[in-house]
């Protein structure tokens, strides 16, 4: 088939693109570059021995998306495009509405006009919100508790209602856990513009240099060891998680909705033990004060992918660990390194 | 003020361009005819003494939008405009979501360009949704259950985003009941196309000879006489709320939500009862089976916008009933006759 990846030089999507291309189909990738390099195609190529059709567009602009599928021949798309950093959400909603949403419905528009009614669609466990018991199951209310978790749901329900309308639509909705690590080539990974917001990424710039010390959001939770739970999934399981959507919902319309987790939890400090393993030497932190709006604990229930997809994760934390410092250690400053 | 009023052709929104520029406001009139006529507006400005400026806009057309606003002038915003009916909502979802959230979308990036933060916005009782108990208060959690209703939520999630964000901007959320009957002149009223989705309307629709019968959705609710209970207002109070709303809020900064509705619950058969009374004949109907989604009974807690904004309804059910027929035989086919 050929995919189209919107998103696709960023973390998730380019490894994505590379998963999609060694199973057999050709991709199509559009990105704005906003927070990501066109690099990342380059290594793709590189390792994949093809390199991805790629277009500069930013999916706001309704006409450089329908120059897109004008040129034909789309059979599906994978959707990561978007703005991601929640609490930046929380200060510019506007500017996350406006990109998430605008450019999702001028996507699903052009999807229309071209006859292109299958979807994969990054959402995250975010949409889950504070409200509901862990392990996390796809058939929950959902409610997220901040704008960037919100620009997911009302994508959810947006696809879900159009589902729900159209027989022909075949979509699938994967809410993602904490995707961490890099292909174990080390030639991609993960870049973050700025200071990262999540903690492997945080641990390997400490750990490379570039940051000082690991600051732990808060030591006093009702967990094992006092620090917060997650469910960390690599992100080479994460790609393959999309392909197998894709198959899935290729031969089945409907609205599908998949956890892509690991089904269990890890602290903060197990993940900072894992990862100085990885490094061979110890990485300074300091436990302070909890962060405003950080949930002590959650995880996957990953039984619904198993079952429907015949996927689940393969990679533990250490590899995770292993290979994102490799990817950190061969490429200190990222991509513009 | 200089008052911008989007949808401001429609039925609430004439109804409230007058009562704007009675209160002494300027109006300025953005619509895009799709379910409306500008003959509302040579009526209203027949009513004022003084012409709205209009213009014949759609706001997912950005730069249109942008041209409005670079003319300068506006103080503050009443949005109407928006697709409005729940079950070709769930017919066509898409269409909904594109309208209604791009063109808000459109509107709000255009109010922080130009410097323009009070918004007053045309929500719905609908958001209340399924599972709260009546009567419904404005600090229940919203939850709506068709697509109609989930772009009144969604663009009540993304004001409230942004109002916390940034606290120059001063936002009315207005959650309407069940708007019925007409300026007492019958000169202004309400227009539908098609097969009318509302009660009053069609019953209106049946008196003047345009249909044969109302079909009552049902007899067997739990309810004094078996038919469904909602909560009736008159347009004219409708359209003093909105002025209400945004003396109020040109003062304040800050989220502000408001249900507009009488506050108590009338059935079916009263309103046709009541209706009989304005017409002087019996009005053909019968009961038939429930409607899918159709609620036994809901009405607001009106007491929220009496104490903030010293609003209250003022008119009974047979007024509506009267002033709506009155329109309606003066205008038999709407403006269109």
């Amino acid at each position: 088939m050929k995919i189209l990846v919107t998103g696709g030089t960023g973390y998730i999507g380019s490894h994505t693109v590379l998963s999609l291309q060694e199973a057999g189909h050709e991709v199509v990738v559009l990105d704005n570059l906003v927070n990501s390099s066109e690099e990342s195609m380059r290594r793709v190529a590189e390792l994949s021995g093809t390199t991805p059709e790629f277009h500069n567009v930013d999916l706001v602009n309704e006409a450089a998306v329908e120059r897109v599928f004008a040129a034909g021949g789309i059979d599906a798309v994978i959707h990561f495009a978007g703005l991601k950093a929640v609490g930046e959400s929380v200060r510019e909603p506007l500017s996350y509405y406006y990109n998430n949403l605008v450019g999702t419905l001028n996507l699903i528009r052009a999807m229309e006009r071209h006859d292109v009614h299958s979807i994969v669609f990054s959402s995250s466990a975010t949409v889950y919100g504070e409200h509901n018991p862990v392990p996390y199951v796809e058939k929950m209310e959902i409610g997220a508790s901040n704008p960037y978790g919100r620009t997911k749901e009302q994508i959810e329900d947006i696809l879900s209602d159009i589902g729900a309308a159209d027989d022909r639509w075949h979509i699938a909705l994967l809410r993602y856990f904490n995707p961490v690590g890099a292909h174990p080539s080390g030639r991609i990974g993960e870049d973050p513009q700025g200071i990262p917001n999540n903690l492997v990424p945080f641990i390997a710039q400490v750990a490379v240099g570039r940051r000082e010390k690991l600051m732990v959001f808060g030591g006093d939770y009702d967990t094992p060891d006092g620090t917060c739970l997650r469910d960390y999934i690599h992100v080479v399981d994460l790609a393959e998680g999309h392909v197998a959507a894709l198959n899935h919902v290729a031969d089945r319309a409907g609205v599908f909705r998949w956890n892509l987790g690991s089904g269990k939890g890890s602290s903060v400090l197990e993940v900072l033990r894992s990862f100085e393993k990885a490094v061979g030497r110890p990485i300074p932190y300091e436990i302070t004060g909890r962060r405003a709006g950080d949930l002590p604990a959650f995880w996957a229930d990953a039984t619904s992918a198993l079952a429907d997809l015949s996927w689940s994760t393969t990679k533990t934390v250490d590899q995770m660990c292993e290979d994102h410092w490799r990817w950190q250690e061969n490429n200190p400053n990222g991509y513009a390194g």
